[in-house]
């Protein structure tokens, strides 16, 4: 593609307001661009990134046996109601009701689509299995869209659904996809993890989360020393059987203070931190030790509540300014769940809910006498025991998650009646699994792991072109002839190419190819051309090297071999 | 592809209140399932058929120099205020609101979205011309969804939209296209038809329609026997100056008389139609002969309204049952408009506003001096004498409208700002075209133009196999071990088969076969093979062949090649 005839609009300058680096780049390198919050246009460099990743899961799909569908994106109420999520799913399902006032909403999920066509048609257990994907836009009306295409609110998603006559062969196709998907991120030319997860709003007993890791990904993981357990932070299994120093030491007489400083990070472990939540329509304070996160899915989990969001201090004294810091549990009089970790501990400290004032030497069992729930619900983190072999610690890493697994087991074949015959001749309901990956949310997963501070640096698979070929200058006939004839003899090869002919400066030309971040750059200039030479170089490369005119067809053959192999 | 792994599941019945054979074998052929009023899901080889069309359309796009691009289905409503479609799209344009109560849109086209994104880059006539296009899944809310894909409310659509500097440069971007969209339908192996077309709510000064044809199309096209004109009915230029019967007999008395029989097909020419519409808030009258049909085009152009929908004879005396032939222009106190034809017509016959009582003998001009507008409002007909060269007469055929090309002019990019420096360094808007394809039409279209009495006969491009392969006796090894061999070999040559090994006597494979209707039948079954022999049949053929077991792949090559050179 000569780049006087694309589309390609790059920009000098990120608008101010954006943060995350794939975000920064596929705005400035003309890959996609803001039409309303958390939904974007992908432009056609962006469109070729994702048609390519497409290709990849389609090719892998298939070969696993899945056969593809499309479902519709407006989906009815009614089929939503049968699954009862209609009334439990929350906000981010986008309803609606069409002129004639049927209510509709558009689909973030397709179990109810995909069952209410399965049921119909499976009559016995030769109808099974059966595996049905697609490749869709999605819509999930978020909260706080941000980061760009990470956490959009239209998104594209491959999502697969399974159907199997039993957990044995269920559990069989579940490690098939799990197979396939590792084989569509290895082919993405990215590095990730395998964690267990939660299964949250899809539900099902088992799930695991495909992570693009990167540094600026929201997602904490954990891994084992000695075991090959990992996990989400938020499913980690932590081993809480061992008694930590706060139980070990002296009980103490509980006394109130004037705080002077703040906590150092070492002396946290001995203060409870107190978090006030609206669990559905009830106030509740969640008592954790203050060097301790919450984890919010196992909180919701014991609470079995279907809303939780974190409320402020000022719900409970609104005459008087309390900090976070200020809350405590003595003489706070609404429901206390506790974290494990706490469980008999002794000279503790906590704020007194009042100004600047804390109570030390706490006791917790004689202290705080109010406790409705004790809970694991903190989350894993660094250097904490491995619940799963009880020998090894975690380490954390920061991960974003491209790719979803979730062993559903009879959750909506149940109520929804997809059942069959089984070989006995009775009715029973198919197990399920289902599969998501974000095919928008891989291209910039990709970015976030691969770039640096002058632009992207794609992976050779999903890059839009394989090799970025720029003409310093294209008013000099033998540049332009040279450019030319190397263009053409790419071309006629199969290799794509984006061929930067415009009438722009050399400096120009090098910063958006360096911001395009195609994986391979030959550059035809008056200056080399002299000795005969064209300048290569990979994106990755700090220098370039020089190659011999005759030479260059040969070398980017071998280099996109070379780069395929270590892919 | 093997059946027995295949998810296709066929049915005998079709549902009893379906009429369109499109909608008919694509339920009872396993292509589609509905789950709501226009709304459909394709099964896996409703998918492939589709994925057909789209590989084909995106060639020929690339071809013309298109570049692909995604847009969001959800659009934000202040952009279609930009264009002041927010207020005039009527009720098709699905709106709503997100959970921050913003408004939005599901698209339907996508001009507005475009513009958006191409106006904040163009800055100069080097930036143009620009053409973009898009594949995507589309959702209008009509009020009376019907006839399966043919026309529902979500469907998957082609659409360009081309910017350039002139209108010259853009008629030629404009011919372009029109030249890629009949490659399209060519490769795409149908039958098809150009024709002038109205503008409608996507607006611009010239527009073509292209209709496959079909009889049970639902628009009507008209043909010169003498000029190259074709055009849609709607639009349709009639040669009204002749004079017809009813000017040149003589005045007779008005007189009223009781209706004895409904007026035969001949003397409709004599009859005054009076149809009652509410046009915006206003119940208007529209006069037009007995033989001749409104064209609401036409009549909402000349009315210069925003809605038009037909009225019931109650509203105008809700104590009488009247009849729609009982309605007449004598004695009507409405603002009334009549078709040009009616003009000085003498002898005419019309309703009394009385059950079953009419008027005879009404010269218009002196017994209807209400007519508030006088207009071309009929549609063209049979027989009618061209508008064009006023020398051939029209004939009529029918079709369905899968592409429509407009001319936009600056239509969106004169109020929303879409503009660029021309060569003197002066700001002008761009001038634009649009450019659709209803994708998943064109697969009822085929199907409408291409089945029998059994089900489909796919042309081969479209087909989502191209050999279906029986087996009559799976349990017999050697028919088994030969079509075992057959699949294989004709899939090692890149041949889709779609193979019936299934354990299902002869009689469902061959209703199967015919139904699906793949282009090419190979059977292999016991007795021919006794033979050495296997069966081939075309799918249009009404009987089949025998072909020696060694010659078959050879055979099944050559057929395939002259289907190819013949469509």
């Amino acid at each position: 593609m000569r780049m006087t005839h694309a589309f390609i609009p790059t920009r000098k300058e990120a608008p101010s307001d954006e943060e995350v680096m794939s975000h920064i780049y596929m705005q400035r390198g003309g890959y996609i661009r803001w039409i309303a919050s958390g939904v974007y246009s992908f432009l056609p460099l962006g469109y070729r990134v994702i048609r390519k990743i497409e290709q990849i899961i389609r090719e892998e799909m298939d070969n696993a046996g899945c056969q593809e569908v499309l479902l519709p994106t407006v989906l009815p109420g009614s089929l939503w109601k049968e699954s009862g999520r209609w009334d439990h799913y929350g906000k981010e399902l986008l309803r609606f009701t069409d002129r004639k006032g049927t209510e509709y909403c558009l689909g973030p999920t397709h179990e109810e689509a995909i069952v209410s066509i399965v049921r119909d048609e499976i009559k016995s257990y030769r109808d099974l299995p059966l595996n049905l994907y697609q490749i869709q836009g999605k819509f999930r009306d978020e909260l706080r869209p941000r980061a760009g295409l990470m956490r959009g609110r239209e998104f594209l998603m491959k999502d697969a659904y399974s159907f199997d006559v039993s957990s044995e062969s269920a559990k069989e196709t579940y490690e098939a996809m799990r197979n396939a998907y590792q084989k569509i991120f290895k082919r993405c030319g990215l590095s990730f993890s395998i964690v267990l997860a939660d299964s949250g709003a899809i539900g099902g007993s088992l799930s695991h989360e495909f992570h693009v890791l990167a540094q600026s990904g929201e997602d904490t993981l954990v891994s084992c020393s000695e075991c090959h357990y990992a996990a989400n932070v938020e499913t980690a299994e932590i081993d809480n059987t061992e008694s930590t120093e706060n139980v070990t030491c002296s009980p103490e007489d509980l006394r109130k203070e004037t705080v002077v400083s703040k906590p150092s990070e070492n002396s946290l472990s001995k203060h409870i931190k107190t978090l006030l939540y609206h669990a559905d329509d009830e106030l509740i304070a969640v008592l954790i030790r203050g060097d301790h996160d919450v984890n919010d899915v196992a909180l919701k989990d014991i609470l079995n509540v279907a809303s939780l969001s974190v409320a402020q201090p000022s719900v409970l004294k609104k005459t008087m300014e309390l900090s976070l810091d200020d809350v405590g549990p003595i003489g706070l009089e609404i429901p206390m769940v506790a974290d494990r970790a706490l469980r008999d501990a002794h000279g503790m400290i906590a704020g007194a809910n009042e100004s600047n004032q804390q109570y030390c030497g706490i006791s917790i069992d004689r202290d705080i006498t109010t406790i409705r729930t004790w809970g694991n619900i903190r989350c894993a983190a660094h250097g904490d025991r491995c619940g799963h072999c009880k020998q090894g610690t975690f380490s954390t890493t920061r991960g974003i998650e491209v790719g979803h697994t979730f062993f559903l087991g009879t959750k909506y074949s149940q109520p929804m009646k997809c059942q069959f015959l089984n070989e006995e001749g009775k009715s029973a309901p198919v197990v399920m699994g289902c599969y998501g990956i974000g095919i928008t949310r891989i291209a910039a997963a990709a970015i976030e792991q691969n770039h640096d501070e002058h632009g992207i640096c794609w992976p050779l698979p999903i890059a839009p072109y394989q090799v970025a070929l720029l003409s310093l200058q294209p008013n000099d006939d033998e540049v332009k002839a040279t450019a030319d004839r190397i263009y053409q003899d790419l071309e006629a090869r199969g290799i794509e190419i984006l061929y930067d002919d415009r009438k722009e400066r050399p400096g120009v030309k090098f910063k958006d190819a360096d911001l395009i971040g195609i994986p391979i750059r030959i550059t035809v200039g008056r200056r080399t051309l002299d000795n005969g030479q064209v300048e290569f170089k990979h994106r990755t490369d700090k220098e370039s090297c020089l190659i011999a005119q005759s030479d260059i067809i040969t070398f980017v053959e071998r280099s996109l071999e070379t780069l395929r192999n270590n892919s």
